[in-house]
């Protein structure tokens, strides 16, 4: 039995914050319905400060529009570069403190967890990621950023399939 | 002449973020008078996303009780383990973000810069720090995370000072 939850999927960057929300729906072949996405963006020329309250307050408009109860994102390697590391940190906790400010629980999982959720395998292409989010949600996105976002939204989805 | 801002010093960190608020005053010694400061340490037990809420919801309070004009915090200089940097990156985010949202101006000094407007050299150590501002401002801090915020808002205090 599909829950009602709404799903919120993110792929948190400072310079581009992929979100996408899902619906179960029992009636689609896929149980699974895309209500909204979208990319927030904010200037790149802005400060930093002023970046992260725009990602702040664009994620709060989502947040306030759909009450998502959960919010799923891709877990978070970091590698050795320690200045891209702090850069990654700063949209990552933006947009985890935001989504659980509105009450949604957060769910992690690995990239690898979420492309075989998508794709059947783990190590699948960008290009084969984007081309499965629209065929399974009928939607005609482009950008990875959403893609990513909606791929991470699908993967906690198949779980509550599995739990029916 | 002194301005009637209230400057906000911050020392982000997941643990424990130190705050401090200062407010210039020709009539003191030091042009500078203490007006609170604090420590904001969530539950470590709790999950991150719900430490960076609590983070946020402390430091709203702090900002709403204020309205500080500036918000000061250290530069960061981030070594080569990208774990910590991730870390780190979170509590500044929210710390930033916090501010911003509530009018603050963001100033960052470098740490030589502070230690030396606050000691004379660039190479104070904590205790030092502790002992400088509790001299300087009249304080009682004994611990480093609200002496580290309330140096960072001093130096900028003292930009003012030497503007007048």
């Amino acid at each position: 039995m599909l829950g009602k939850e709404l799903i919120l999927g993110l792929d948190p960057g400072l310079c581009r914050t992929g979100w996408g929300v899902l619906q179960p729906q029992s009636c689609s072949a896929a149980g699974l319905r895309c209500v909204e996405f979208g990319v927030i963006a904010p200037p790149q020329a802005w400060p930093l400060e002023k970046r992260l309250v725009f990602l702040h307050q664009e994620l709060t408009a989502v947040c306030t529009r759909y009450s998502c109860t959960v919010a799923v994102v891709e877990k978070t390697f970091v590698n050795s570069n320690a200045q891209s590391a702090l850069s990654l940190g700063f949209a990552r906790a933006i947009a985890m403190m935001t989504s659980a400010l509105h009450g949604a629980k957060m769910v992690e999982y690995s990239p690898t967890t979420i492309k075989k959720s998508l794709t059947g395998h783990g190590h699948a292409s960008k290009a084969q990621m984007i081309t499965m989010i629209n065929l399974l949600l009928g939607t005609c996105v482009s950008l990875s950023d959403s893609a990513d976002a909606l791929a991470a939204a699908w993967c906690y989805g198949m779980t509550l399939k599995g739990a029916g």
